[in-house]
């Protein structure tokens, strides 16, 4: 790679009208609302809209919108050659309606039908003669390789077209789904002058063995949600010399079905992390949980502050002024604030993570640059005003500092007399927290601890649960740091769903589980593990009969893999969603026994069902 | 094939826990229901119960189902004969399970790990091994040729080692899924011995281009429900000598979040179509649509009357006794019923579609074959008593005969003075009607056309809505017959749902499209299609610009394929989700063009916006 001159920031920021949900002025809409500079206008919602080009023209302009491209255009190229003069006719209409739009850029894909033209020189011949005609007509063409395209589907053919056609007219639409999905190299860009590439288009996607096509058409999601490094890329076409805007082009099938405004925001913040990505500016502060926010209903105090008290939590200090309580163990520290203010009786939730970093004002201010609004707070004289922001997930999260005065949250509490905050059970702190994102902002929540907070997934999976599949990420912002685990339903749950609808979890870690399980008084709310599991885990591992019988009695899932055992026990739930997971890894076990879920999940049930049947 | 003795009737019926959502009571509770014999009981079920081995066979007993397989043993045999010999130990160990259970068979499949065994006879003298130690304890192993196997992927491989291995406790287990995903022939299955097919496991899919372990796991469906031939499949194996149940395993993302008794439901509707297809029973009656019946509100009434009106339809009959109209032009009848009984004020739906056919009870008795139940209806002295079952899209199915008069409908209805039931604007018959099927629903929609009616699918395709993707079927009995189309959302909606949830509409056919628009009145309520799309139309055909603009000027869509062209527009939407399609073919179009979808839902909702603003 050659040293280029630096790139101008801020980059424009386009989105393709496909990514979002909704007529054309909906989009458009969006689009402006979220801030973005301009559209790549998507020619089935041009041709389904009531207005005319020149109406969508004045409409973007009154927006602060620029339409940079009009796309696609299918199967220029032919075999035929009466069939290429009727897709040269066919362009110049196109280039009628891009003239009434003001637009002067069109997408051309390779043809992926019968009549794809597969001799280089006769294609690039066809591309010349069309770049004649985009001439003529003030216009330029962007090529872009198709992952399925008949002949042409690689960014190298792509290119090798271009650079025969050697028209002026004609350059390289680039489109990260299509180059990272075939597993391309790009190192080759540096040999492709900045200004032949015309476009840029970014999407990202998860990884699915599944047919090219149908995985573009329905999975792509914005960069940073998926699992290609659009970093590395974009970074490698800007290196090259491109200067055009940062596109991106998503068709995803939830997002096609969500409200267009949040969608819009979601995309905007992809591209801003995207940017900080490429000026290494992303958050990299180790932090730990400070404490987790629980927030319960006065019914439910009595239930959250007993499990807590079973666990070996003390109430170390309470609030000045307002009706919380922070319960300490070692390191762990939850804080049960009683709220008025829940959808049910029995509500309790996982209301707020505290993330305990070096510099939380940095946080803050990466998540101000990525449109994460800021919560509104109330602050007495004296308290700490604590930077927060809200998850997609609904959870708050603070940033806080243990380490420095005005940003310490302990400041608005008092201890409480005699608290020694010394460990009770064996429990030394926190492993992870886990929330249940909503079914149309799970992408967003991934994104958002990403960005906002610099973690990558660790693992990423999917179980079956009693009442349906479960998708699951855990993030972590280093390997032994603590995790958030997004947890979501893999389909839109419907009406018989008789499970949690939306468990959330706080997992503590301690260094002899079962040791910590029989420090507890024997009315501790611990779930209830079915011995069918144990007869199933002697079958399929080398256990002895003794070390099974000591994880039975105790109530004490297991599992091993190459690396370490990771053996675990969970409370019921407290209330209506919220339970507590103990954790002890032995080795280096990373992730989660997720083959565990489906138990927990059953037994949750079992417990619930047997509650309902003695207590009514 | 040579013949054998026929196969006892009707088959033992039995479904794999794992088909259904819930708990294992659940599921145990809604096979009992749906009135299986039995059941496969899927480990993770077992594992996750807190039931004793023993309580779910008591359970079972109760229940009056039996146990009829224990699935799945994974990874059996081994290249490293330490793991072998500890793989057999876990063999014994889920032998005690099934003791305890009191269920004798045991599904092993094939290897997918890397010690797999390559060398069939290894692999056979390790089935024998296992084989010695299943007779032992009183146990027999159906050994199953998994599509995604490591050396085992094909029943042909499967039967290879089951034949070497020459154990009398050691048989085949052939699933549908497995072998028609992979295309292979069965026709091999005429040399398998009957009584070395221990069991058969019966699952249908859509096509899909995806990896085969995850289409088997995804998107299973029931026989009938899919694109692969169970009929024939099924008797193939019939044929070779097969005496066991007919067991249904499908895995389905939507069922495992579905109510497990509509599910078992369905499932055993499933099976009886299969085996009135093995008898060649299913119907095959021609029919034609004898009416279809709107409801409508007081509210509404005017407004579903006058677009009749416009559209040249006159109210021919009354009903003697209820508030219905029958409007009819030519052969097209549609009754107007005033409801009270509606969701909302403006509320209209079609309620239900008469089948004419020969023999009307012919269809209720195979519908009542196969559990859907008979609608209740209230039948006055001299009024005809017409048989009527409920589909799953919840629209009501009449069978009736314009021939019979025992079950005309007519016959209840006082013929209106003065009309002729002659042609009005040249609308000559109804050619299909499209609904909404529920999302869990969908495929048992299907299926409930394809058993009950004998309908097949002509079209199965997706399409993008402005507000998401739509599936969608359209069945026919025979290729110019009277068709069903069912649509629904690929994804379940959410909250951002702005357009018409549940569409449905009534398709007229004309031998003139232009002509019939041309002689409705100026005020009928036709949809006004973009000027955008003939832009668009006139880019992509090679139409005259006369052709186009008479098309603009009557708001005609118009698609051509290879067969011919289809014409066609639509009013705008009557009250809440119903509307009218009037239909020109032209040569052997068949289908619909479905690419005409969007730009249809895009005018619609600008024709409900332009409503808003106009008249508030």
């Amino acid at each position: 790679m050659t040293p280029t001159a630096p790139v101008p920031k801020p980059h424009v920021k386009t989105i393709a009208t496909v990514c979002l949900s909704g007529t054309l002025d909906d989009k458009l809409v969006a689009a402006a609302h979220a801030g973005f500079d301009g559209i790549e206008l998507f020619e089935p919602d041009l041709v389904a809209s009531t207005s005319s080009p020149a109406e969508i023209r004045r409409r973007c302009q009154d927006l602060g919108l620029e339409i940079v491209l009009y796309q696609p255009f299918r199967d220029l190229d032919s075999t035929d050659p009466d069939q290429f003069a009727r897709n040269l006719i066919r362009l110049d209409r196109k280039f009628d309606v891009m003239a009434e739009l003001g637009v002067d850029l069109i997408l051309v894909c390779s043809n992926a039908s019968a009549d794809a033209v597969a001799d280089v020189d006769q294609l690039a011949a066809q591309l010349r003669e069309a770049g004649d005609l985009a001439s003529r007509r003030g216009t330029r063409i962007a090529y872009e390789a198709l992952a399925w395209g008949r002949e042409v589907d690689l960014w190298q053919q792509s290119w090798d077209a271009v650079r025969r056609a050697d028209h002026p007219a004609v350059g390289l639409c680039l489109d990260s789904f299509h180059i990272l999905s075939r597993s391309s190299t790009i190192d080759e860009l540096a040999e492709v002058p900045g200004d032949k590439i015309f476009f840029l288009q970014l999407a990202d996607a998860p990884h699915k063995d599944m047919d090219v096509l149908q995985w573009s058409r329905h999975y792509r999601l914005f960069p940073g949600e998926g699992a290609f490094d659009l970093v590395d890329f974009t970074a490698s076409v800007l290196r090259a010399g491109y200067r055009g805007p940062l596109s991106l082009e998503v068709f995803n099938d939830v997002f096609r079905q969500s409200s267009p405004v949040r969608t819009a925001i979601d995309a905007v913040r992809s591209l801003g992390a995207l940017e900080a990505g490429l000026d290494d500016a992303l958050p990299r502060q180790r932090f730990d949980a400070a404490f987790v926010e629980l927030s319960v209903t006065p019914t439910n105090l009595a239930v959250a502050e007993s499990a807590l008290s079973a666990l070996g939590f003390t109430p170390s200090a309470t609030h000045r002024s307002k009706r919380v309580t922070a319960w300490t163990q070692s390191a762990a520290t939850i804080l049960v604030t009683v709220t008025t203010d829940a959808p049910e009786d029995d509500s309790s939730a996982i209301a707020a993570i505290a993330f305990d970093a070096e510099d939380p004002t940095g946080f803050a201010a990466s998540a101000e640059g990525l449109n994460v609004s800021a919560l509104p707070r109330v602050v007495r004289p004296g308290e700490a005003d604590l930077p927060a922001v809200a998850a997609p997930d609904g959870v708050s999260v603070f940033f806080v500092s243990t380490t420095s005065g005005g940003l310490d949250w302990r400041r608005d509490f008092d201890p409480v007399p005699g608290a020694d905050g010394e460990t009770g059970a064996g429990i030394t702190g926190i492993d992870h927290v886990s929330v249940t994102a909503p079914f149309d902002r799970y992408d967003e929540s991934v994104l958002f601890y990403r960005s906002v907070l610099g973690m990558r997934t660790d693992e990423v999976a999917e179980y079956p649960g009693p009442y349906g599949l479960v998708r699951s990420h855990l993030l972590r912002a280093d390997p032994s740091g603590f995790g958030v685990a997004l947890d979501g339903p893999l389909l839109r749950r419907g009406k018989w769903t008789p499970g949690v609808q939306t468990p959330q979890h706080v997992a503590f870690v301690t260094d002899d589980v079962i040791a910590t399980l029989n420090a507890l008084p024997p009315d501790a709310p611990i779930l209830r593990i079915p011995a069918n599991y144990y007869v199933d885990l002697r079958a399929r591992l080398d256990l002895t009969d003794e070390f099974v019988e000591s994880l039975r009695e105790a109530n004490v899932l297991y599992d091993r893999n190459a690396h370490g055992e990771y053996l675990h026990a969970y409370t019921t739930v407290i209330g209506s969603q919220v339970y507590f997971e103990i954790i002890e890894r032995r080795g280096d076990y990373r992730g989660r026994p997720l083959a565990d879920a489906p138990i927990r999940m059953a037994a949750h049930v079992a417990a619930r069902r047997g509650k309902a049947t003695t207590s009514g």
